[in-house]
Formats: structure tokens, sequence, C-alpha cells
């Protein structure tokens, strides 16, 4: 199933360069692997210990739209629910140039060196136009990709932001059933796909860059309401400063939100990538967050909240889809805007006579 | 038609006062029309020709949940469709104790003044839980419901928003039809109603008092997106300050957002009701602004896109309740939410046996 063309989303697992420290052995395992077709019941085996190769074959089949693969899918997803659930699901956005690569490459680091296992995955709804995808450039994450318990996995291409958000989240499953206790899931701020990865994770984490004034202007109000972290990166050498008056004001702007079901009150930390500080910091703030909401039962809660959500947005997607691309509503529809147009009909008597229409078809 | 119930949405038809200077001959022939029967073709007759007691009897239709009722009003809305679409419709918003009443007291006094015919009508989902309405306390207006070319209307009660919706956008349609050429829709702050009556209207006024300080505090953000005017009410004697400071800050963060389809740049201005300044101001911005919108053709193409707005809105609306309304699936839905929150299928797994089940029923 692996394919080898450069627009496949799987790229980067052809190229996980042999390192001099990794030994020739496990080359010579992992090449041995992959090039074996695995059986539906040697594929879970393998996913369920924690086999990457499976993993990443695994996804494959849950981000085909072939429909013998998502048959093969929803019977891998089911049989890996009992393993899963077992993580932490944290969501990282920031707008282009922020630094996202370079914070997840040290973030993840420190997480692999505290013996986690480090899934990284990602939302990206304008790859589905240029089928290119963030993450791309995995040379950003050189380390991390090289690391045993670390796991990358570029956004699914050429896709609605519904078709990626299904994947994504049935991505994680496997990735929790194959033992990755920590799940970073990266979006840019394109369209609706912070909601989207806001919808599927615990923690929402919002980099920033300290810029020139103005730390507010430009940036939608919606994220700033979503976010359980601010962190301000690149927070080093000429740049601390401006990042210090940074998180003065972002401080000040979350105190004008309404407290978070989570009972959370939203913090603001500075780090620097290049400087490897403020990243554990980052850490110690998710796990204070964990501790709280277990607690609480807000984390259990949210997860439930968070399913419903899901069920009834695919539900509604699904009906709306039906109804519309039918060949005959399509045409009826089109009659009907133009008799509205033209004063013969209001769009409440356009809707029922549609409606009509479609419980006879 | 016409119930005397103190529940009624009618109140305020039996209670036009009268007045000395109305004289005894029309009061009996109100009287007289109140009290008869109209047939359908004698409604829609004399509704085209301006008889209030006709339009009110109409909307009554309109607002009523019976099925007889709302095929006559459907028949009566199809024949009054050609006469329609010729007024503006401004949309009014404020948080309680702003002074819409007053405001909408003088404004509509001055229009009829200037020749106009005024209808005022009301989004208030709130009167859904307590069956009363905004504008019930119908002496705030005082001098404008004693006017002929004035016509108040409460908000539909006990209904959803989505219902009081569809009942306000056919009521505009009679009202205009029965000649009225400034339609006044009016509507606090309550969940998505402003949302609601930004996309019935031509115009949105966003009516505010200068505050002490933190004018965009506690404000929703979407709002002063949608306004294409806020008007600082009650700016007279120790206001007056206040008022002006409002104004700058206003004028300040309405340049922060992105310009506007219509190509209109949102105006801040000051008005007292009480000592009639800046009325006549806010109806020369409105003409500027239906200047400019007429000529840039954007005030037909927003009625269009309302217009194709509502309908895929009420298709939509309809699909789901047709949908999680139908007893089998709301028990399937029980049992496949308690599945997802022990682990044994996913979201997207329960939405496709839903949907296949609802394709079988």
């Amino acid at each position: 199933m692996t394919k080898s063309s450069s627009k496949s989303a799987l790229h980067q697992s052809k190229s996980t360069p042999a390192l001099p420290h990794v030994n020739a052995d496990s080359i010579q395992k992992i090449k041995a692997s992959r090039k074996r077709q695995f059986s539906d019941e040697e594929l879970k085996d393998l996913l369920i210990s924690g086999n990457k190769t499976a993993l990443g074959r695994g996804i494959t089949l849950v981000e085909s739209n072939q429909s013998s693969h998502q048959q093969r899918a929803e019977k891998l997803i089911e049989s890996c629910l009992p393993y899963a659930h077992k993580s932490i699901r944290i969501g990282i956005t920031g707008v282009p140039g922020v630094g996202k690569s370079t914070f997840i490459e040290a973030f993840g680091s420190l997480l692999v060196k505290l013996g986690k296992k480090v899934a990284v995955l990602a939302v990206d709804p304008s790859s589905s136009v240029s089928h290119g995808s963030i993450m791309g450039d995995k040379t950003r994450m050189e380390n991390l990709v090289t690391e045993e318990n670390a796991f990358i996995r570029p956004s699914p291409s050429g896709d609605s932001l519904g078709g990626v958000a299904r994947k994504t989240r049935e991505s994680i499953i496997l990735c929790e059933a194959a033992g990755f206790d920590v799940i970073l899931i990266e979006t840019v701020g394109v369209g609706q796909s912070e909601t989207t990865v806001h919808s599927m994770t615990d923690f929402f984490l919002l980099l920033k860059l300290a810029g020139a004034g103005d730390e507010l202007q430009g940036i939608k109000r919606g994220i700033i309401e979503m976010a359980d972290a601010i962190v301000i990166n690149k927070a080093d050498g000429d740049n601390l400063k401006a990042a210090r008056e940074a998180r003065l004001e972002f401080n000040r702007a979350l105190h004008l939100y309404p407290p978070k079901a989570s009972t959370w009150q939203p913090k603001v930390s500075l780090c620097s990538a290049l400087d490897n500080t403020g990243i554990s910091e980052v850490w110690e703030m998710i796990n204070e967050y964990k501790k709280l909401t277990k607690k609480n039962e807000f984390f259990e809660k949210n997860r439930h909240e968070q399913n419903k959500f899901w069920l009834l947005q695919t539900i509604n997607e699904h009906l709306k889809q039906r109804f519309y691309q039918d060949p005959q509503i399509k045409k009826a529809l089109k009659d009907q805007l133009t008799a509205i147009e033209n004063n013969e009909t209001t769009p409440f008597a356009a809707a029922k006579l549609l409606l009509n229409l479609h419980n006879e078809l």
C-alpha cells in the first residue's frame, strides 16, 4: 500500500534517514517489515504492540477513499478501541512563521526524553487545494523524526475539512492503540481548522510571536477564547523585551473573557525553541491542567461532549449532502431561487416545496 | 380572529386609544371593520389598499400555528408578493435600557412627518419563554401608536427563534404590500436574535449608551461587525462628554474591522430621543447608505443573498428535525451515545449506523 509518489501523504515514511546511531540490524528489520503485506489480523496485532510501520499502514487505510479500504479501516478501528483513549491530546495552532515545527521538535524531543511516546498529526485543509501539507518539510523536525518513540504524520490531503477531521480523529485512536500517550495535533489558522482541532483535543495551545505592539489586532477573537495557553515563541535575544510586553497584554486580554467550563484559567508563557527555554514549563502547565480537569471530571466530560459533537456533526453533514446532491433537487433549487428573485415565491414556500419533492423521491 | 386575552400578541390593537383629535366617524369605521370577518379575497384587497386592520389580521394568520391558518397565510403572502419589496428594512438592536422604544418613537414620528409609512416589528426569542414581548409596554411609543401612517406589532410569542424569524420575514412582506415603506425591526441582544434580524434587514443599527469607559468590553464583537451604524443614545445633558468620548472609541474600534462587502464605512453618531437631536441625522445617514448600495447594486444583491440564506436555513432545519424527531432514531441515538462512552464505537461509525437506519425507515 505504501506509495512512493511524491504526492502521497506518506512521503515522510520512506525518507526516514538511516542515521549512524541507528544500528544496522534494526534497519534490516524495518526494511523487511516495510515490504511485507500484513493480514488485517497481523496489522492489528503489530499496531497494538506499537509497531510504527503497522500504525502508518493503519492510518493509510483510514485516509483512503476506497470503499474496501474504508471497510478494513472500520474493523481495525473497532478492534483498536479498547486500547485507545489513554493519551493526552494537545492542539497546537499559530500562523505560518510562528515556529510551530521548531516548537514541536523541541517539545516532542523533551517528551521523548521523559519517556513518553509522542505522535504528531496535522489538520490542514489548505492541503486539499495544494496537495501539499504542513510538516511536509520534515527536515524541520529532523531530530524528532529519528526518535523510536515519535511518530509524525502529515495532514491527509485532497479532502474537505470534514473529511480531514474524521481521518484525524480516527488516526488519533490508532496512535493511542499503538501506545502513543501524547498526541500533538498541529494546525494553521485557515478557516475553521482551529475550531476543528479544538473539538478533538484536551488542551489547546496558541503559539504567538511578540510583534511590534498591536498584539491583539488581527488575531481572531474566537481563537483566544479557545486557548488554554498562549505561548509566545522566539522569546530570545532582542525579542525578549517585546515578548514580555506581549505577555502582559495577552494576560490582560484573557481576563476579559468569561471563565471556562473547565475552571482552568488560561496562562501566557514565554519560550524559545532555539535556546530551549520555557519548553518544559509548557509540559508542566499541561500536567497541571490535566490534574485539575481529571479531578473536577471536566476531562472526561469534555471528551464525551466532543464525541457527541462529532456524531451530530457527521449526521448533519450527511443529511445535507444527501439532499443537495440529488440531481432533481439541484434543478428544483435553481428554479426556486429564480422564482424568489422574481418575487414569485418566498424562501419558506420554496423550502416547503423542495422538502416535499425530496420526500417523494 | 382578534382575541382579547391579555396573552395575545394582539393586545396593542385593541388598546389603540381614541384620542380627541381622531374624529368620531373614523372611530366608527374602524370599530366596524374590526368586528367584521373578511373573506380571504377581501382581506387581500383591504391589505393592499393599506388597511391596518386587514394587515393585523394577515399577520395573525402568518403567526398562527393552525394548519388551516397557515394555508390561508401562504395564499395571502403569494398574492401580496408582487406589491412587496419596495421598503427599506432597518434592524435596530441594543441592550435593555438603551432606549430603543424612545428612539423608535422619535425616529418613527420623524419619518411619518416626512410622509413615510412606518411599520415597527420585533424579534424577541425571549418572549417564547415569558410569553411577553418587547414593545409590550406600548405606552412607551404613545405618539407613534396613534399615527395613521404607523403600524406597530410586537414579537410573535411562544415560538422558537426559527419560527419567529419566518413569521417576521413574512410579516415584512405583508407590511410592504400594505404600502409601508420603512420597516423597523427591533431586537434585544438575546442569543442569535441579532444575527437573525441582521439577515432580514438592509441596514443594521446598534444603539448604545455612553458608559463609564470600557465601551468595548462586554459587547459582543460580532454585533459591532454587523453594524452599519452605532448610534449613541441619551447624548444629552451630563452624558454629552462621555458620549463624545464613546464616539471616538467606537470609531477607532470600527477601523479594526475589514471593509464591508457593501463598501459602506460604518458611522458612529450621537442622538437624544429626549432632546430630539441627532434623529434626522440617522435618517440622512440611512439615505446615504441606500444611495450608495443601490448604485453599486449591493442592496439588491444582499436581499438575494438573504433569500438564499433563509431558503437553505429552512431546509437544513427541517432535515434535522425530521431526522432527530423520529422515535426510532431517538432511541438508537441514545444507544449509540452510550456505546461511544463505553468505547465500543466511534462517532463516525455510530453516525453511519444511524443514517442507514434512517434510510430504512
